[in-house]
């Protein structure tokens, strides 16, 4: 019964051509070895996310001229992201400690062929530096905005804006935080709409929804 | 020191274009009396959402040919949406229960000037129902897709297509799922990348996300 | 025993000079009209906060010339607030939703002894509108804040001015702000410091802090 | 007064016929060896689950011949597993990283004496993955399936397949899974009847319901 | 491409056999009385669960005959189980307050075909109650143990015998209950193996899952 | 079987002599009355709890001559309490708000035999009018301290007596408090030792308990 | 200030007779010296809790002839405790991970003044274990039940005694038992009254009220 | 566009005089080093909080001179605080657990330049200890409270004295305190009226606001 529904799959990535992820967490080193074998034999795009220290070496061993980016604990194959298409991508971190979180985002997103751009350090207690980089984030057919603690700025950056802001909250704050349950409700309440709310620290799913959110509008 | 900023709402406005939208639960009838007059005078579009019984008549009085969609407890003004540009949003309504959230938000998408297309009754309990529609829902460039109890069914349609899905949960269910949280929580979790979660029974938000998603790309 | 302890409470009243307050929630209307029966007698300020409709006339009749504020549920006796020393305390409601508590904070600090002002209509949504009315915050010795859904604001209030910022989530929103749990957190973790929560809807308790901060500095 | 009740546990162990289990999550080595021991003086069949690594060597030495499945965490005493009676159970892991929940689930039902199969990788972002497997589902007269994340999977069989479907969430996942919670409450959720659930990474309690649902019924 | 799919529905119901479910809560009476006489003009059986007072009386209008367990609250339709197959489902309620969740599973597994018996009133406060029943107990192929507060009976159920028990929470009980919270917890995590847990107050689903459970083993 | 149990319950009535209590939530009238019909005929102590005032008057008259406790709903029977034994049980209530539950104690404790003191409006905001009750409160070998809000008073009380102190939270307090939970989370974290926490709301629990430590110590 | 309150804790301590406990969680080893040093120089009974293995050689060699209860984590001095007074406590505990928190309840108490028995292994889904206990658990003025995942042995217990239950929820579990949030809610909610319940894994806690509950009655 | 916008902070900066924080958890030893060295090229005062032992060395040697608070994990620099203006502020810790937090906010308010006292081990199971204090904590312009467990201390203490007090719950306790959920709900709920609460163990947040409140009142 399956020839019934294989091409069901063969169409959609036909479609939609976005690179496959291999979330690492929880794998074994051999088992993260075997898929980066079986993706070279095979193939086309993949990111690697979540990957551990010591899972690092062998997926580059794997797959030669794989980029590692250490702070976003990924890696892209082949290296060379596409050739971007569609509108540009904008992903604000609230604060160094956000940073992580905004650089898989970023990677992601540029690996699925989008324009990157990265604000850093811009947390509502100082209005006066979101509002310096009103321009950039005006340019965006995308954002991603990254917070922990209070989660309030993807809110004012919905607000400041008519592009769609992807929200990521962080397991960043004091207790109260409840390991990012705080801002990931602040954000779902945002005031402002065109706020979409992925999951704590996923920064993966942001840059993949932000990707598909910019991409190239289907001739037709 | 007001009008040091003020630009920056006209800026914005400008730029967006959406109507404005009144927020009716917790305003006493003449609150909602008093907002309708003023956006009368002023002119423009506005979308009333949660409009209670007793708030209806005084709104449709005071904005003569606004339209009710009765389901969605929305009022609409002017009562005939702006032409539609940019790309088709499609709503998937899980469950017949689930219709007053999914009738929310096609009415917001449609009066922020997208085509729309309503789905209903698709629940991931018989998959046939879901892969039927595949044609119109990979004819979307943003899905909503709106569901209570498990709430799996945003995951399985992210699955399927190339838009973005933007999920909204609903208060329907049986007690384990705690008015929402259960299927907002899936929804956050869903296996497919694509899926951005907004606030439980939240069809205006959904709506006008989904619209911001699917809105012509700005030449350029 | 109680001789040797009945001391300390005259003596924190008699430093304090503060107003007993009455909360009404749960009492039945004939143990509302005994206790303001009792306070006629005694002489002293009162407030009597959450006041319901059937309770109102029992407490009027009990206390002429108290003041009811209707949208705050607060009987205050006598009518007349003392006249105000200490500083300003400005109470700022994010929505008109937000309205009632922001009253019922109002009516206590100015009975405390406090000169008010209100502002209100400043959600984070539309950041003009907060900063428009910088003057008067920054007037302030003592703020309360008042928000329902995200709760944002006074973490961007208390990056604005110098003064503490006293924060009051309210039930206000749809469903993942979980009854003003969603704000109440988001208060919590707010990224400038400066920012004091009490519990959710409680106006009454923000009116009083404010007041006890804004109070004047004992001589000495 | 014991000898009135003693029968009690006879009896039931007498009909049941099921090993017993020894959960190792916090004992000593000590203690479980003590256990082992006695129950190699005592004969009959034992299940350990949740072995650590310090506590293998100590049983497989007390216990000669069993068998330790390392994936799941188990030593199944004696080794080899009865000859099978009943229906079919089919394990069905949605991930990678639901694998050793799903091996213990799988050795448990096997050693209860049941014929199993496991089927895995075949989460609901790919339906053709879950569809292509409809026949061995179908074949089945009791399935485990576990799925960390969405917890989607369990609904999606059991809308496919007559058999009963033991649902075992796991703790695998981003923040807003929160350690199982959430595949928990999609399961208890599902909107597909036929669905019960058991324990976060609970592959012991779903083996064991599975073989009881797929018991060879008693004749008379 | 809905044919494509269309068989893969057509073959659970012929396989499975089981009546049709209508969950009736948040459904108007118009659309209920839709569903009846649509059920009515194709045959086959239905179950209407959660039935309000104001939708009996149409659904009785439109399908004459059927059987309405009013304690249930549920509409059979026809109003003749069938004829019983499988084996005995014996459904337990441990107090007077769960009785309608109990006649709602008893309701749902009769007219799929299984024969019932009901059991009451045996908390596990007064073991000798429990103790009493043994003899039924131990008949039963599947049972159904509904409880509230601390939802202790399914567990001690299960150590009883050797069928599997279906444990349905119930939301009866003081406030640390949770409304059905603190006993779903309990069952989650009997002690006992072979407890199979369903959703708070969902006693159609027990009652389907233990239907399911108890079925004639198909020949071959 | 029955006949080996049924020793066990008569044995435990015999030696504890305690009344029979009928939670009446979640019953019809008629149930009621039938229980109490039952009872009447049987003889013995009951205590009918939580009675709702359509039930009062059907209890009132299947049994002649109840006491019916209208702050605590409760109706007691025989309408004599016994004479009392034991130690003296002293109940306390923080504010006025807790009254009823502190009443459902009270009758609960004297009908099963104790004397019974109460105590009311000693919050810990002013320890000066809990301080003054020290001679009382040192009297008594139980207490039952009931409090809402933030649930302070039994870990105050309990360092200042030496006896065992049971603590009610009550469902009483402003938005954060959760309908009890904080009260019981705090009850359940006191510092003091001494402190034996009781459900939300459940004054006849904590009567009985209390009246059970308080209990004659058995000759012998 | 200070006199006018001291002989408060005098008089407490005088009539108590109880020996001060030092939670020696979260202290250094150099501040439990000098604690012990301190009680030493004073004299008197202590206890100190949750004692770490870094901390206990100064404790021992600070304070000569002390006792280590090892698996119960208590060091009780002097070694010896006091003739016992008062009634019989029986600790129970439901499985072997159990056992320290049962240990440091029974340590606690028997240092306290009491006679302790202790009773292992007797969980609920083996109910004749229980049962065959049922002489030394009817000879209890007090008995500590500790209980972990579903928590259900209190409540059967106390349904089996005259006397009041302890209740202790220890962290022992599977995921959904929430590191002790299951059974403790378990407990709260026990069908049967006479059930105190006590923190989390609190042995100390259960073993303090135990003893006051079971303390010998003062003459007059 | 920054132009416009940066006055507004120079002008926040110019009235606090504040020192700038440094989080310092979740931040690299590098990232911390530069933040350092960029704090002493441009002067002013600056606090780095919650200091891992690996970064401390380097922060001590950017910056010469700075204080080290070893128990409140915090570096402040100049190492000399200001002379002190405004009200006494005094610190309160509950017991020897909490102090680490009460050292940090101690820091915190005295490098704001507020003098500063603290009062050690005080809570509320001992009510002659926080009574013998009265003095002192009526001299407090602010008071801070700092308490884990039940967190009952603030809402005592603010019965006391005429102050403001910033609670400050702590991650000290047994399980049912949830990591500080329990003493936060309870300083949330505490009876009392002027208890501002800040984040779970956030010694930070409660000296920044106590020495806000206690800040010289402007002239004028």
């Amino acid at each position: 019964m399956l020839s019934d529904f294989a091409d069901l799959d063969h169409d959609r990535l036909a479609r939609r051509g976005y690179p496959e992820a291999v979330y690492c967490e929880g794998k074994s080193v051999e088992q993260v070895r075997a898929i980066a074998a079986a993706l070279r034999d095979r193939g086309g795009r993949a990111l690697f996310t979540r990957v551990r220290a010591d899972q690092v070496d062998t997926v580059l061993t794997e797959l030669p001229g794989a980029h590692h980016d250490v702070d976003g604990r990924v890696v892209a194959w082949p290296g060379e992201p596409p050739a971007p298409t569609g509108g540009l991508v904008v992903v604000v971190a609230a604060g160094t400690s956000d940073l992580p979180v905004a650089r898989e985002a970023e990677t992601t997103a540029r690996h699925l062929g989008r324009e990157c751009a990265l604000v850093v350090d811009v947390g509502v207690a100082g209005l006066h530096r979101v509002l310096g980089h009103l321009e950039i984030l005006r340019r965006a057919r995308a954002l991603v905005v990254v917070a922990g603690m209070d989660g309030a700025l993807p809110g004012v950056v919905a607000g400041l804006v008519s592009a769609p802001v992807v929200a990521v909250p962080t397991s960043v704050g004091y207790g109260a935080a409840f390991e990012g349950l705080a801002p990931l409700l602040t954000m779902l309440n945002a005031c402002a709409p065109g706020v979409a709310v992925v999951n704590i620290d996923n920064g993966y799913g942001a840059g993949h929804l932000a990707a598909q959110i910019a991409a190239p509008v289907p001739a037709g």
